[in-house]
């Protein structure tokens, strides 16, 4: 390397700043494999303690997105999108916008992950319609993005690599939990896919990595000045994950779910989402309206008109995807279990990552990467927080193909609620939208 | 291990403290090569920002102490002391403290390192002797320590593995500057070496690698403490390293300059010194005169009546060293070259580890282990801060057998120090005595 790593460690740890070109000779030798480990963790850590300038976590963020293949999406005509979400529980707001905006004349090309612990995954999602391939080339998935107007599949190229390699050491050496770190892992892979714009949907909450409105605000902010400086107009959405997003978390029943809002309905608060999200992203898009009224109406006709949905049918079919199971998206489970409350009361708390974890062990999701999925398991969410419950009356239903693990999965989602006498202050879908 | 690394790396983190059983599975995987130097570089970094207590020091300590050999010296009558320095240019006191304290019959086992950087060391001074040999087996040591009254040669057994891992990870991720990691790598050492008590020589001044008399005396303290809570009572002085200890500096020089001090002679601040240093070891120990007066009274005796000299001699003849050689210590080098000051004034101060890495340029130390020595090769300091110096005289004189070094050194040892009209205020040897 250029430098020695030792100096750059020794900076750090009085809480200098890094320059540019220490930072990119790091990270190419890092990816190189020519900088040892133990190295790098005592870096992490001083950063961990010292933070980052928003210039280092922009030239880090740089280095690592240029760290591999980086997608071109010149030849797609217009402005194209990117809406990432940080992760939550019930999120099925990517299967809707995709096809919204498409509707709308705005391209969006996406690269979805597959979930892991207590949050869903797109990838998985769209996977349990038959048929359904995320695997896309390059060339498939720029010619799916031209052909329909958006693609949203799983990571085709190696994007990234410096950041897969940072991660892994991070999650071995306590060194995740740092704003910078964690928006510069984000935003590197946002700068490779290509987009020349980007709305992030940052989940605040108990189902969400950001539990602390303030953190995630801080994180939305940091995530903003990195496009900005990057020269990527980025806008953030903090928006709620203190109970599940709609009434679905699973899979196939979160498809069910986003064809409904896509037919126009759909539950209040993830309809208000997606509302927000998408009248968002076109105001920054090359479409915009004067006003975001004009905007919202647009967004609402392409809900009702069956023009956005005509959209995602398109997309599906063009991933081999059978449409015919769109019209009736139903996977029937071995088994079905209502949950009733044990008092009567509101409705007054969520811990939503247990209520992600539930989901898991009905079949859902992934305790470690690899693991297989049962698409059709998953809970139907039946009251909201602030709702008035009763013994009487489910709170939710469980759906999986193993009866043994429904006692503990219903004692688990029990747990995961409180009731109480007092009514609840619920907070709204969306806390707040920063746009510079 | 039987806990999870990370779970510990996060404690600290966040200021947490280890507990004894945590450090101890820690250093004894760490040591088996079975814990990946990554997490044990995240987890030093995060000791560097948040500390640790004395308790866990103390069981990082005791578990180095443990993780290799440890000397059983309870053969040797009597309560065994052991002096250890942290350090500096021109500390011959190992070399007359022994000899001083056998004659008064108090045993002193001790093993010394070798130069390296600006430091001299023991190991290698002693062996400018002709015929001495530092490498003794255990049974050797044992041996010597018996029949002579002290002992003082190079390490013999893998004492303290673990600590010498963990140094040369410290030292290649910017975590040696750490006092609870620096204390504990030294106390390892000496609770392994098998002592009963110690006293420690902190050396504190721009020649020594604790320069603020602030940090030397945390440093002392906290040693203090690892030793109290190790149960093994540890005395500290903090003595002056702004200028060179004595005269001379190099290797057969320094023995010359022992050996006048072992006369009864030598030059006043070492003389101090050597005096200070005995009495506390003579007050720890079970031959603990009634008063401190008494105590210097005793030194002083052993010193002019030849009874300190002559343990000298029987140690370098019990380590196959050429006794005759002692009546006239004198390697003539090749080369002399006087160094006469530019300017005249006051001797205002000392860069002191120039001085040392000047007499490395000469041949006497190294610059990497394992580099040969000259043992011939010094300096001779003939001025002292706050003496008055003019062109007319010299401050020093160096000895090499390279004449193409000499016009370098030169220059090196007048650019450490500075002349001044002011006189300054020259800090006394002691700094202070911590005996708590």
């Amino acid at each position: 390397m250029k430098y020695r790593m030792y100096d750059l460690i020794e900076k750090k740890k009085h809480g200098g700043e890094l320059t540019e070109d220490e930072i990119r000779s790091m990270i190419t030798d890092y990816t190189a494999g020519q900088l040892p480990d133990y190295q790098m963790a005592a870096l992490l850590m001083a950063i961990w303690f010292k933070g980052m300038t928003d210039r280092e976590t922009t030239w880090l963020t740089l280095a690592m997105a240029q760290s591999g293949e980086q997608l071109n999406l010149k030849m797609v005509k217009g402005i194209k999108l990117d809406k990432h979400s940080t992760g939550g529980v019930g999120d099925k707001t990517s299967m809707i916008l995709g096809p919204v905006l498409a509707a709308l004349k705005v391209p969006t090309a996406k690269m979805s992950g597959r979930g892991l612990g207590f949050t869903g995954g797109t990838v998985d999602k769209l996977e349990s319609i038959p048929g359904f391939r995320s695997d896309l080339t390059q060339d498939q998935f720029l010619q799916v993005l031209e052909d329909v107007g958006f693609v949203d599949v799983a990571q085709t190229a190696e994007l990234a690599p410096a950041d897969k390699l940072l991660y892994s050491l991070r999650d071995v050496t306590a060194t995740v939990d740092c704003i910078p770190l964690i928006a510069s892992s984000i935003m590197s892979k946002k700068l490779a896919a290509g987009a020349d714009r980007i709305v992030l949907d940052v989940k605040c909450g108990s189902g969400a990595f950001m539990q602390d409105p303030e953190k995630a605000r801080a994180l939305a902010a940091q995530m903003i000045r990195i496009g900005r400086l990057a020269g990527r107009e980025t806008v953030a959405v903090i928006s709620d994950m203190n109970q599940p997003l709609g009434t679905a978390v699973g899979n196939i029943i979160e498809v069910e779910e986003a064809l409904e809002v896509l037919s126009g309905g759909g539950e209040e608060r993830l309809h208000r989402l997606i509302i927000d999200l998408a009248v968002e992203m076109l105001q920054l898009s090359d479409q915009a309206r004067a006003t975001r009224e004009e905007a919202a109406a647009a967004v609402e006709q392409v809900l009702t008109d069956g023009s956005a949905k005509d959209r995602f049918y398109r997309f599906v079919e063009a991933c081999g995807g059978d449409t015919r199971f769109l019209d009736h998206p139903v996977r029937t489970c071995a088994y079905e279990q209502p949950v009733y409350p044990e008092q009567e009361g509101y409705l007054y708390s969520c811990n939503t990552a247990e209520v992600g974890l539930t989901s898991v062990m009905l079949g859902a999701g992934r305790n470690k990467k690899g693991d297989p999925i049962d698409y059709s398991a998953g809970i139907r969410i039946l009251a909201g927080l602030g709702e008035r419950v009763s013994p009487e009356k489910p709170i939710a239903v469980l759906y999986s193909n193993h009866w043994e693990v429904m006692p503990a999965a219903r004692e688990r989602l029990l747990n995961a609620y409180t009731i109480s006498e007092e009514k609840p202050e619920v907070p709204p879908v969306i806390h707040e939208i920063l746009r510079h």
